[in-house]
């Protein structure tokens, strides 16, 4: 039990850092600590569609900044950063290889079982969602997931006095080249989703500012 | 600062809980500070593209039971239930009103930021992303900031003791004509992303199975 006002004092600290401290790194101890965080997060049917590409390379990061507009004050800055891959079709489909490997070999479902959630799982995607009607349905599906990573990343960072800065702001085309050319990425089974930076900041944060709780919320008695 | 390791019990103490105890309610002072978690939770453009219904009313559980097949055990069981809403296209559009309200009203920003941010906004949604090419595609993005207060939420829920579970698995159309016809929401503002029910759990929680680490990783030094 975490007491609640330490929790949110955290959601307090979060906000989207901009620039870091460059001359401080995070302890690999409290990196592998938010990995962590990534890797127990939950996700639909428990097929953790993500991949994490932790870019540390002083050349690489200045070849994401020429297409990552949204990290041009976190990528020479940041202590680690991260570029987020979602599974695509390929991968995702029902009838794929890593389907079948996640329920058999990760969860370790038997065979009854298996057939069982395999077929919950094509209903799922042939439902009125439609996430088989294009690729674009089943990645965005999949982006969907990786963004619990991604909060729980930002949020334990934040618990223990690390920044953090989410990012949106890229060209789509030339990252997706940038993937295949320089990271090895196969963008058949994988694209990028989103990116975030850790560190530690510089410049004090401005004031949070949120809708009130009666505007996002409605409850029906 | 909280301890790394009550952080990473939390995260092995929550799992997709899919009964809850029927008669323990979640005390107001802790649902309170659950959905605080979400209202700091960040978003693209801090646009907060989100509503929670909280469906506390057992008739209306009864009719969302009747189309969302993933929580056939959590809704007549769960303390609190909510229907996580994100927005569409009409309020997101770069042109709407309700951004120039985020901005002015709750941003506080001046005419000349308005100006500035407002002009990256459109061309991100005009990008290579291609947000406008459909309601979809809109809605899908106003959709993953969402999953970021849903992993806020039983993350934190997760740290006070309170079990959840996440849902996506409904007949969408309808779903689309409850949100309407029952809970008087506009089909054209707002659709259905997730659920997440609240509460304590009965059983015991299985073995936590996740891929290594390394399986999910990849560092470029």
């Amino acid at each position: 039990m975490i007491d609640k006002n330490k929790i949110i004092e955290a959601f307090n600290y979060r906000h989207a850092c901009k620039v870091f401290d460059a001359g401080k790194k995070i302890s690999s101890e409290d990196f592998s600590f938010i990995l962590e965080t990534a890797r127990l997060s939950p996700s639909s049917f428990g097929f953790e569609p993500w991949k994490f590409l932790i870019v540390q390379n002083a050349d690489l990061r200045e070849k994401l900044k020429l297409v990552v507009w949204g990290a041009q004050g976190t990528l020479p800055t940041a202590s680690h950063f991260i570029v987020i891959l979602a599974r695509k079709q390929k991968t995702m489909h029902y009838s794929s290889q890593y389907i079948k490997h996640m329920m058999q070999d990760v969860h370790h479902l038997s065979d009854d079982v298996i057939k069982k959630r395999g077929g919950f799982y094509k209903i799922f995607q042939e439902s009125d969602f439609n996430l088989l009607e294009s690729e674009r349905a089943m990645f965005d599906w999949s982006s969907k997931q990786t963004y619990i990573a991604l909060a729980n990343m930002m949020t334990s960072a934040a618990m223990i006095g690390i920044d953090s800065c989410p990012v949106e702001g890229y060209r789509a085309k030339e990252m997706e080249k940038l993937m295949t050319d320089e990271f090895g990425i196969n963008n058949n089974e994988f694209g990028v989703t989103c990116m975030v930076a850790f560190g530690y900041r510089v410049d004090e944060q401005k004031n949070k500012t949120r809708q009130e709780i009666d505007e996002i919320i409605q409850w029906f008695h």
